[in-house]
């Protein structure tokens, strides 16, 4: 296969087109997309990845493509939102061989697939390696915020946690085939569990996990100026998480709480609507309280400690 | 003031959301914006610039952001939509000193601001140099694509084309003070003028000129298969032109023709709907009609030519 650059910018865009799906209305090719009507509210949100901080070993194209469109999909979810369609603006080396950038498309096409959305447009220039993906979606009752938090409110997550880190070390230290890699390389966002929450009116804040479950905590007690006393016995772990941490000498919470990539959510409810959280069918795990402090602690057998800062 | 990389990531973005304005809805700031219920379809499109390609020399930084905002702005006024919000996803280099963050998104801002639309969220990373820009809008009527044009039809023109040329050699050869660069640095997507065509059921096809008026006459033959005969002597001419032309000793036909930069409307129109066009209370002038052949030419006193590729 040639070079990007030697394909050329407008042959490029014809290969692409052939490769994603064709989405409904006015897909990409003409000065915009048009996206039919739908009903409510719009849900945005936009990250860049870039090939020297996110294309982390054992990692294909196509797991970075699924990824610029996961963590975008992921604070859809966040919100309670549905996703409609993605927008890509990638800036790529022109020495690559073309078939990078087809990889990276037909990634995020999949993962674009797995929830019903679609690519609508894009922008493909020469530069440094990065990948700023815009992710649209709908919500017709109320978002999910990170800022609504009080005290007296549990603290819950989605899901086991840990399992993206455990994978990323696994990689580094040659042990994958001892280990899942999926958590690390195609997280999958909760996009029906976030619709369910914010549907239920028990959920008072929101957020995702891709930068960890303390990067989580932190935000939610900033936004809500609140608290929380968070249970480490109670914290579900992740795949992987217990064979890394005795093959390589990482403490188990160092994984669970202080590295990214998990797709989770993190939420608060009202206790006092708690019955129309278990009326959803969904899983989750109820791992401490909201309080009237003013940042996340860790309870375990140390005692009360304040949360440390994430490390991703 | 600081450089980015000692400010840091959470700082920069709260003394961002101080200086633009607030949204409706739910702005930046959550893990995706919420843009209220709006009518009609949703048009979106999005485009990279960079420091190394679009900076050009004279631009300042409020310049590169109100032109990143109006790269897209353009794209949503050639399909006749109503901006409604931006996203900015911006890769920049940590050694810069903060006030380059600031000045971008004021710019931004205020070319949103000219249109009634607002800045909904965005991601900053450290990296080379990049913003990419995402626009939203709405859109009630049929879209006016690249696609439709008719042989038979009449080729128009918004407006006078050259000006930001001729403002880019003004600025390289010192001769500012002889010609307005507001073409080149402020350009102004012709929102109004693009709902209006679109209204009015008489539009075949439309594309923006921000490549140049040839990339424009292509990509509209290209998408519509059939040919174009444009008359040099009918394109409005402007402001600069003459000037940078006699001045610099470059021909008028290449800075109207081949550079791009300028913010008009190129579109094709039904003769038998012509009254309707003429309705709309807008400026325009018809410069050529389509034809049944596969490119655009170009008529003037060296006789019929196919057009050649602009230099943008």
């Amino acid at each position: 296969m040639a070079s990007l650059k030697n394909v050329g910018e407008r042959k490029l865009i014809e290969n692409v087109l052939n490769i994603i799906r064709t989405p409904p209305g006015i897909g990409p090719g003409d000065d915009a997309a048009v996206i039919p009507a739908f009903k409510g509210n719009a849900v945005l949100c936009v990250d860049t990845l870039s090939f020297e901080r996110h294309l982390s070993k054992g990692m294909s194209y196509e797991d970075f493509g699924w990824m610029a469109a996961a963590v975008n999909l992921s604070d859809l979810a966040a919100m309670g939102a549905e996703p409609i369609g993605l927008l890509a603006a990638l800036s790529m080396p022109e020495y690559l061989d073309e078939s990078v950038l087809y990889d990276i498309m037909t990634g995020m096409d999949e993962c674009a697939g797995a929830y019903d959305a679609h690519i609508y447009g894009g922008d493909t220039k020469f530069g440094s390696g990065t990948v700023s993906c815009t992710a649209i979606g709908s919500l017709s009752g109320n978002p999910m915020l990170r800022s609504g938090a009080k005290p007296g409110d549990s603290v819950a997550l989605t899901g086991p946690v840990g399992a993206a880190a455990a994978g990323f070390f696994a990689v580094e230290n040659s042990l994958e085939k001892n280990v899942s890699l999926s958590s690390l390389l195609r997280p999958t966002p909760k996009i029906e569990t976030g619709k369910r929450l914010s549907s239920s009116g028990a959920v008072t804040s929101c957020t995702d996990l891709s930068d960890g479950l303390a990067e989580a905590a932190r935000s939610l007690c900033s936004n809500s100026h609140v608290g929380m006393d968070i249970y480490l016995e109670f914290i579900p772990e992740g795949e992987g998480v217990g064979l890394i941490s005795s093959k390589l000498d990482i403490p188990k919470e160092d994984l669970m709480l202080y590295w990214g990539g998990d797709y989770e959510l993190m939420f608060t409810f009202n206790n006092e609507k708690k019955d129309a959280l278990y009326d959803l069918d969904i899983d989750f795990s109820i791992i401490g309280r909201v309080t009237d402090d003013d940042a996340p602690h860790i309870i375990s057998n140390r005692g009360r400690e304040v949360m440390k800062h994430g490390k991703y």
